[in-house]
C-alpha cells in the first residue's frame, strides 16, 4: 500500500488539472499576446482561469495576478510593495515562524536599510496580539504574517491583526502568506481585509510552477520582473498557460468542495491523532486539536527516536511523511518553527509532520497506524540496546 | 489547412515533452526537497534534465540554472549580477533593439543610478563593433546584447563582442539573450566565452513557464527571488518539475537535430522568400538572405497594406503570422526594432513576421504563398479604391 501523507510539501494534480494542461499542449499552445486566433483563444482561457482563481480567493479578477509560484508571490508582495512605498517608512514586521520565502526576504531587507521586528510565538505557534500592537511604529510600512504555518498548522488571528493594522495611523500594508491556508480553512477575504495574499497551486492539487498574488484594488505595488508587461504590468514574461489553466481548475474544485474537504481532513487527522495517542507512548503533540490549528497538518514528536530514521523506516512500508518543511532545500538543522515554539532538542529531533489531502482515505490512516505502532516499538528497542 | 508560422512567439510542445510532463503529474509528483523516495526520485529526474539542458548549452551542470522563463532569465542575469558587483561601476551597455525583458530592466536601472549606453544598429539590425568598443568605459560593469533579434532575426557578432569585452580592463560581465538563437544557429559556448546566457523552453517546442540561465563558473550573481535556496540558492521556490523535465526533453531533441533543423529552416525560409519575391510586388525584405540572419525568421513589409489587416486576412485562411513580437503584451505602437533599423512609417506599417519551425512543411509554404499572393492582390485593390 502507498500512503502519501506529505501533502503540505506538494500534492498530486487532479485529473481535471492534467486534462486542461494537456489541452494547452496540443490545442491551446499559442502565445496569449499573439494577435491572431491562436493567441486570442488562449487569452480567453486565461481570463476564465483568472475568474476561477479570483472567485476562489473571494477577489476581483483585476485583483488576481499569476506568478511562478508561492515563493515568487511572497517575494513580489513584500519587495514590490516596499519598492512602491519607499517614503512610508523603514520599519517592517513579520513573525519568527514564517516560511523561508518570507524570512529570507526580511533578512535581506534588514541588511539593506530596513528595521525588522520578528514577532515571537507561544508554544502553540501563535503570535501575541498585544505584542504585535506594541511593535507597530509611526514608520511601520509593511507587515507580513502567514495564515497557517506549514510545519505545525497553527493559524494566526489574521482578522484581529488586520483590525489592529487598519487602526494604525501609518496604514501599513498587510501581506498574508495563505499558501497553507487556501482550501484548508474557511475565511472571508472581505472580513480579513488584507492588502496582499499569496497562494500556490501545487499545494491544492494544481501544478507546480504557478501561483497567484491577490493585490487589493489601489494597493501600490511595483513589479520585480520587468519586460513585456503581461499580468497588467505586474509580472512580465510569456504566461505559463498550462500552469494558469491548471491552477484555475484546481482552485475551483478546491473551493467548491471546501466544507466537505475540511470535514474529511479533520476526520483523517483526528483518526490518526487518536490512534497514535492510544497506541504509542512518549509522544509530544506539536499541533494540538484545538481550533487554532488547520485540519491538514499533524506534527508529533516521537521521543527517543530520530525523525529522519522514522521517516525512512515508514518509507520502506510505503508511507511518506516529512520531518519538517520540504520547501527549504534539505537543510539538516532543526526546524526554526519548533524551536520558536519552545521545543527541546530531543523533541525537535523526533518530530514528524503528517499532512493530509481530502484524497487520503481512512483505510490509509489505519494502515499508517498499524505500521507506525510496530515501527516505533522496533526503533525504540534498537535505541534502548545502544 | 492550418499553417502556424508564428514560431518565434511560441511553439507547440513535442510529444516527448508532453509525455514526460504527464509522467510528472502522475508518477513524479513529489517535491524534490522531500527526504523520502518520492522526493529523491524527482531530484534524480531534475538532475537528468539539468544534464540535458547543460549539454545542449555546451555548459556544465553546475552552470545551468532553471528559471520561470526567458524574461526571468534576462532579469536575473542583469539585476542579479549588478547586485553582486556594485563596486565595479555604474555604466552598463545594451542595444536599442533588445527584447522588452532586457530594455525595460535597463530603463529601470537608468532611473535608479546607472548610466546606460544604448547602441545603435545598422539597417540590417546589427551593431557596429567600433561603436561598441568606443562605448566601453573604465566603469562599465555589464553588457547585455541579444544573440538573434526576435523580430527580424539579425545575428549580433557575439564572439567579436566577447573578444572586445575580454580585453577591456574592467572585465565587464557579458550577458547574451539567446532566447531566439538556441537551436537556430550553431555556436560554441567556449568560443563565445560569455558570462551569462538566457534561453526559454517554449521557443524550442518545450513548455511555457520554464527557462534557464547559464552562469559561467565563478561569475558573481545574487538571486532576485529569495527563499528555500533551490537551484543552488540562485532561484528559490519549489521546482517547476513538469516544466524542468519538459525542457530537458526539448533541449536534447533540439540540439541532437540542430544541423538538420537549420537546413530545413533555411529551406522553408528561402522557399517562402523566393516565392514572395516572384509573386508579390512592392515589398521590402527586412531580414535579408545573408549570413547575418537566423534561418527561422523572415520579416517582410508589404507596402501599402496594414500588417494587422493582412494578419487577420491570412488568419481566416488558417495561416498564423505576426506583425512583430508577441512577447510584449499587445502594444499598438510601431516596432522599436524596425524603427531603429531605419524603416519608414509605411514600411513598418506593412511589416509581417513569418517564423518557422522544423515541423513546418514545404506544402504549408506553398499554401501560404498561394493565399498570400491572392490576399495581397485583393487587399491592394481595396486600398486603391479608397
Amino acid at each position: 500500500m502507498e500512503v502519501y501523507l506529505d501533502n503540505s510539501s506538494t500534492t498530486k494534480p487532479i485529473s481535471e488539472v492534467v486534462d486542461i494542461m494537456n489541452k494547452s499542449f496540443t490545442e491551446y499552445f499559442g502565445n496569449p499576446s499573439s494577435l491572431h486566433r491562436k493567441g486570442v483563444e488562449i487569452e480567453k482561457e486565461i481570463k476564465k482561469a483568472r475568474r476561477k482563481v479570483a472567485r476562489a480567493l473571494g477577489a476581483k479578477e483585476k485583483e488576481t495576478f499569476f506568478t511562478s509560484g508561492g515563493t515568487e508571490s511572497n517575494n513580489l508582495a513584500i519587495m514590490g510593495s516596499l519598492k512602491a512605498n519607499k517614503r512610508k517608512g523603514k520599519h517592517i514586521i513579520t513573525t519568527k515562524i514564517e516560511h523561508p520565502s518570507v524570512l529570507e526576504v526580511f533578512n535581506y531587507l534588514e541588511q539593506n536599510g530596513y528595521e525588522v521586528t520578528y514577532l515571537n510565538v507561544n508554544n502553540e505557534g501563535i503570535i501575541d496580539l498585544d505584542s504585535f500592537k506594541n511593535s507597530l511604529r509611526d514608520d511601520t510600512t509593511l507587515i507580513s504574517i502567514m495564515f497557517v504555518n506549514n510545519e505545525v498548522g497553527s493559524i494566526q488571528p489574521i482578522e484581529e491583526i488586520s483590525n489592529i493594522t487598519r487602526n494604525h495611523k501609518n496604514s501599513p500594508i498587510l501581506h498574508v502568506d495563505a499558501i497553507q491556508a487556501f482550501g484548508k480553512i474557511n475565511y472571508s477575504l472581505k472580513s480579513l481585509d488584507v492588502d496582499l495574499m499569496s497562494i500556490s497551486a501545487h499545494k491544492f492539487h494544481g501544478p507546480k510552477g504557478i501561483g497567484a498574488l491577490y493585490i487589493k484594488e489601489k494597493t501600490k505595488l511595483n513589479p520585480i520582473v520587468l519586460g513585456g508587461k503581461q499580468e497588467f504590468g505586474i509580472r512580465s514574461g510569456t504566461e505559463n498557460v498550462p500552469g494558469i489553466l491548471g491552477m484555475g481548475e484546481a482552485a475551483e474544485k478546491t473551493i467548491t468542495n471546501i466544507n466537505h474537504n475540511i470535514e474529511k481532513l479533520n476526520k483523517l487527522r483526528n483518526r490518526l491523532l487518536e490512534g497514535i495517542k492510544d497506541r504509542v507512548d512518549d509522544i509530544k503533540i506539536n499541533s494540538s486539536e484545538n481550533i487554532n490549528f488547520a485540519p491538514h497538518i499533524l506534527n508529533i514528536s516521537f521521543l527517543g527516536i530520530k525523525g529522519e530514521i522514522l521517516l525512512h523506516t515508514l518509507e520502506q512500508q510505503g508511507i511518506y511523511v516529512s520531518t519538517g518543511s520540504a520547501c527549504s532545500s534539505r537543510k539538516k538543522t532543526f526546524s526554526h518553527v519548533l524551536k520558536e515554539m519552545g521545543l527541546r532538542d530531543n523533541e525537535m529531533d523526533g518530530a514528524i509532520r503528517f499532512s493530509f489531502s481530502p484524497y487520503n482515505t481512512e483505510k490509509e490512516i489505519k494502515y499508517t497506524l498499524d505500521k507506525l505502532e510496530l515501527t516505533i516499538s522496533d526503533l525504540r528497542k534498537v535505541m534502548s540496546r545502544r
